[in-house]
């Protein structure tokens, strides 16, 4: 063990986000399911980019926005993920590796293109997200780096890794080497959808495997079934060590066996695009977390760090995290 | 003649932009000059991308720009230019595509990819540009689409395609075309610097070819190697039927023979990014001519969409520029 050399080390789809502004009858004429990911396939991206006003290419991915997101807060991080040897897959590794992180997962030669995400944004700063994988499902077993594993505080897994097949045995793969170098494992469960598609496996593995959990409100409903956020609240006190979880305006709660904090959402003069809100308080809370702050504080830098991704186009942070916190009070 | 199926066809060099947040000093360790357009080869450009913070990619290209802020103000407009069928060549079609331009040049199938320009923006709001040209420079004279130029009131051309030697030749086409079927010739200088690398023939050209020419201050007393902004003033009025001088935060000031009429800039609380200033006067301006508006409401046209592009990230309007129109009562 030792002094780790990465505080976190995330795993993740290597996606390019494409972002537009539509109004809502666009999204019910084409058929996207509103403040959600949908899977779709390289037809449908194809048809639905050319059903989309102007756009803007972006970095993005879950699991990637918040190693962007420890980047901006100063935190040694880094990433694993399967891009292309394209030109958007450049575009992602510049933008991921300007920060600081390290990245170096070889990508794919041949194959399906750089993921990419199409990022409908309507007028309330709502995105909805149609995701082509691309060459993301390329990520297997053997694209995990056992020394950057080794050598991070906290592992942190994407549950969106469970829709290709490869990366989910690469995902468990790595949970098991982190713990077996007595790291810990991180989970964010992405996205309600995403629950619904693999829950018993998610059960299973955050008893197991998972020492930190990370979900919203829709998501910790849909993983134990029940309708009501206090019962999602005492099901996971009970099923996992650590649990932050995120309840957009009303702020986050997170929940040990022993302590419950409610921490209120930093307020915004206006919501541009809710893209990316959810990873950046991951980032917030793990950057606090791996420098040994208390967990209240953690929610804290989480909130701080989702206020500002929701204020501007994009899901990867434009400011300088460290001086945000230092000027919210919140530096270490 | 008749009545023409476009407002505007615009031919220039079709360019994604990829921009970056950086300090002054970034430019100066990097060797960039400052508010300027610089060319750079392939190898530059993959060192300076290299050494680039995080960046957003946005189509881009000046006189496309000029036919994206036409459209946005509900002109019929044409773009002609080249691009490889690559991912960045896919980005640009669509994005001047889904704004209802028609743009039916044939990509490149080999050689250098679709042009890139490095945008630096200081914190100023200056721009600071590297362009790798790429396959801009496959644009030649059998890439102008006669019947285009034929059905366009007015074909709008940028200095930059003086650059690249067959685009040189595609716009002397284009220029005398227009001419034949009777259309306007418009000119936009683009860049001090360029004006510099091609003043005699810009000299000759605007004198035998050109109806319209848009120019900066400090590019129209490049281009008549004047001092003071009233010398070039008056060259300009002897040498050209209707020129429009923008001057920043000064306004502008259109000039023909017998007229000067001097508008105000349009007012902004703060200046992101001045990418894309000029492109979008020459829209506004062009928009209100073809439209038969007087002078002086052209050049107010001109100041509201140069307003709305210097206030966000890019070069390309983000508001629909038609409704800002008639909110600011200059509607049609």
């Amino acid at each position: 063990m030792g002094e780790p050399r990465f505080a976190v080390a995330g795993i993740g789809n290597a996606i390019v986000d494409v972002l537009s502004r539509v109004d809502d009858e666009f999204l019910d004429h084409h058929d996207i399911a509103k403040s959600a990911m949908t899977l779709i396939d390289e037809e449908r991206a194809a048809t639905l980019y050319d059903a989309m006003p102007t756009a803007v290419e972006i970095s993005g991915g879950s699991a990637a926005n918040t190693i962007a997101g420890l980047a901006a807060f100063g935190s040694k991080a880094a990433f694993i993920g399967k891009v292309k040897n394209d030109q958007l897959g450049q575009v992602f590794r510049h933008d991921i590796t300007a920060l600081g992180v390290a990245f170096d997962s070889a990508p794919a030669t041949r194959g399906a293109a750089t993921a990419r995400c199409l990022v409908m944004v309507t007028p309330d700063g709502e995105r909805s997200m149609s995701t082509f994988l691309g060459a993301s499902v390329g990520l297997g077993p053997d694209d995990i780096d056992d020394k950057v594993i080794a050598e991070a505080g906290v592992t942190y897994l994407e549950g969106y890794l469970w829709d290709p097949p490869a990366a989910k045995e690469a995902f468990k793969r790595a949970a098991r080497l982190a713990r077996r170098h007595g790291r810990q494992v991180a989970l964010t469960l992405s996205d309600a959808f995403c629950v619904e598609r693999h829950r018993d496996s998610f059960l299973d593995l955050i008893r197991d495997e998972v020492d930190i959990l990370f979900a919203n409100e829709a998501e910790i409903k849909a993983l134990y079934q029940v309708e009501v956020f206090d019962e999602a609240l005492q099901h996971v006190r009970k099923h996992c060590r650590l649990a932050a979880l995120t309840r957009s305006a009303a702020g986050s709660v997170v929940v040990t066996g022993e302590e419950v904090h409610v921490v209120e959402a930093v307020k915004i003069p206006r919501l541009v695009d809710a893209t990316g809100a959810g990873d950046l308080y991951a980032a917030g809370f793990l950057h606090g977390l791996t420098a040994g702050r208390d967990l209240a504080s953690c929610a804290r830098l989480g909130s701080l760090a989702a206020s500002e991704v929701i204020s501007h186009m994009g899901a990867r942070p434009e400011k300088p995290l460290a001086q945000l916190a230092a000027e919210a009070g919140l530096g270490s």
